[in-house]
């Protein structure tokens, strides 16, 4: 981990992506995250991928370097542990992120009667609090029917959680911003996130909601058409899938000349009265007459033939290869500094990243494995909470705790 | 906007989606964003959508609420004009965000030459300085080949360029997340956040790698099924196409009761001697069995008939929908109070959001569309730089700013 938020104490009560990936953010930075979970394990605590074992893969990737306090939410004794911790007194502390509902037990108002300068930021699913996911909120939004090959009718999901991720890195974002609103003097608040709301703003900030306007109707599904310039996957002589782009000039110049076929290009662009030099536009508008140029010039050759030759000139390219080929990569994986291999709490030991982000001038710490579920739950109630042994030793008793 | 980042200034040489969209989220919280472009714009003036004028839509989405500077950066003078604005004084300025190359003239040793506490926050394609885009980075990481029906080999991109949008808002959480670290005496620093790393980072935080390590190879394609839990797009009588999402033992036991499938299921799980409810891997497992009865109950009832008993019921769920059906939304974009209607730079107006998160205790600043190209020039040469009014006359005539 970094050293820049070192000092901050975040409380964390969450489940599945977008909450838990704000609190990894924060911790590989150097902030202490507490994470709070139903004894047991909550809703995430056993998402696939698992181990064999049955430890989940997925709850051990998003929560490194997190603590772990297990409570009985389900009893009024541990919900009041729950928003004493989130409450907890200090300067850099009174930071919680959770994905609670907004009008439960961890709402922001019962919360700031215990302490009125909390910093809350909440993922929501819908704005008006009913439930939703990112699969449920991205159907919403039309991108299943703008994704996938134009002659399939089926919408299609995408396999990554991106509104997920997007909101939870907004949330650390959000939650670092107001830390340092309240540090001069702006007071707490609380910052909510709800995916539908991350989404609609997305397609409106990439302009896809002013096309539709514009248009009338969505984007049309296209494949792996880059709209409005010039991109697609092609198939090389030996079967191999490659993704070519050209959106800059320069971008352009350099795929004409590594496969040779300036001289087409340029009679295409005489029969048409056109410069796809300067404008990307028309590169998009006359695929259809462009696309067999490059079709032909791809299956001519090899990977192996065309790819030196695309690195040697600067084209913007890149294979499509499967996640096991990517492990080996080293652009990606193999020797990649970020990552390092760690024993997690499934009893497996294989390679994890630290921080996303690399800070040249500083040392990466060591990469912090997930903890096992309740692994902190007496040191935190007694160091945050200020609990006596003997009174951590009946919240056990009692089952309050584990 | 609201006002958490009063009082910063950021300077933004920036073109795409990451580092626009990181801008775009400091200035929606109140910091004054600076982005320079090269006269006549960048690689990204153009790009599509377009306006029937020709204006981007795209551009205007994701530069809302900036000042808008033109520099002819071909020149050392222009240059030198960037290296300036980015390093400019003030206790909260010295904050710049970037995609330029981490080795050219806005290397961050060069900048801090001129300002010795710089926070620069750089988006790069691949760690190692190669070009790299969303699509490329996407296609080397495995996931074109797990998206879309299973019946269809083909590799399938995404549509939303969801690596750009999480780089973007990480890059935002690292700026603030620097200045804190900055305003407590560390000093300044670069992070740098390749998109490379990001999603390499990402598919180990999911637990996508680990998954593939243990079975030996990645998750394959399966269409819209939910992986490890329930969950797919289901057809209505009337043709309708829902994603039905059931993940905890609640979501299930209230899928089971709209439907009115529970005795069926039931059955099944005495014939396979498993119990769905609490483990929701088994219904993954025994997906092949179970969809059936969905498809049945889903067959038998009109989208208008089960919607309401799906809401009623507390069901996780979502209608697939067009775009232009969402802007009719009330969840998402009609009277959405993120959503104000603007003027924008190519002369049309229509809705556009502020920022993506909400504070309820807070006042939403108006909405502020994006700038001209240049618009700010002589305004930010003069107030930034403190450059006489002559000195800036003479830029102009010589064609160094516009």
């Amino acid at each position: 981990m970094y050293e820049l938020l070192k000092g901050l104490r975040v409380v964390e009560g969450s489940a599945f992506v977008a909450a838990p990936t704000c609190g990894l953010y924060l911790a590989q930075m150097g902030a202490e995250v507490i994470r709070f979970d139903n004894i047991g394990g909550g809703p995430d605590f056993r998402r696939w991928p698992l181990a064999g074992n049955g430890a989940s893969l997925y709850w051990e990737g998003l929560n490194k370097g997190k603590k772990s306090v297990a409570l009985d939410l389900s009893r009024a004794e541990g919900r009041e542990l729950a928003q004493r911790l989130a409450t907890a007194p200090g300067d850099d502390a009174g930071l919680f992120v959770t994905n609670f509902p907004a009008d439960g037990f961890l709402a922001y108002d019962r919360l700031r009667a215990l302490r009125d300068d909390l910093v809350c930021v909440r993922v929501m699913g819908w704005a008006d609090g009913s439930q939703g996911m990112d699969y449920t909120i991205n159907a919403a939004l039309g991108l299943p029917q703008m994704t996938g090959p134009a002659d399939d009718e089926r919408p299609v999901n995408h396999v990554l959680a991106a509104w997920d991720l997007l909101t939870g890195a907004y949330c650390a974002f959000a939650l670092v911003s107001a830390l340092l609103a309240r540090t001069r003097g702006q007071g707490g608040r609380e910052i909510r996130a709800p995916l539908s709301d991350i989404g609609a703003a997305t397609m409106a900030n990439l302009g896809f909601t002013a096309e539709t306007l514009l248009t009338g109707h969505q984007r049309p599904r296209m494949g792996n058409d880059v709209f409005g310039a010039f991109g697609r996957d092609f198939t090389t002589r030996d079967g191999q899938k490659l993704m070519l782009l050209a959106i800059t000039p320069r971008q352009w110049a350099k795929a004409l000349d590594a496969l040779g076929i300036g001289g087409q290009v340029a009679a295409l662009e005489a029969e048409l009265g056109v410069s796809f030099a300067t404008d990307e536009g028309l590169r998009f508008t006359h695929r259809a007459r462009l696309y067999p140029l490059f079709e032909a010039a791809f299956a001519a050759k090899t990977a192996a033939e065309l790819t030196p030759a695309f690195d040697a000139g600067g084209v913007t390219w890149g294979a499509y290869q499967t996640l096991e080929a990517a492990l080996s990569d080293t652009r990606l994986y193999k020797d990649n500094p970020l990552f390092e291999t760690v024993r997690h709490p499934s009893g497996l030991s294989y390679p994890a990243p630290g921080a996303m982000g690399s800070i040249p001038q500083d040392q990466r710490g060591p990469v912090r494995p997930a903890p096992a579920l309740g692994q902190h739950t007496d040191e935190v109630l007694s160091e945050v909470l200020g609990l006596p042994s003997a009174e951590i030793a009946r919240l056990h008793d009692q089952g309050v705790v584990a």
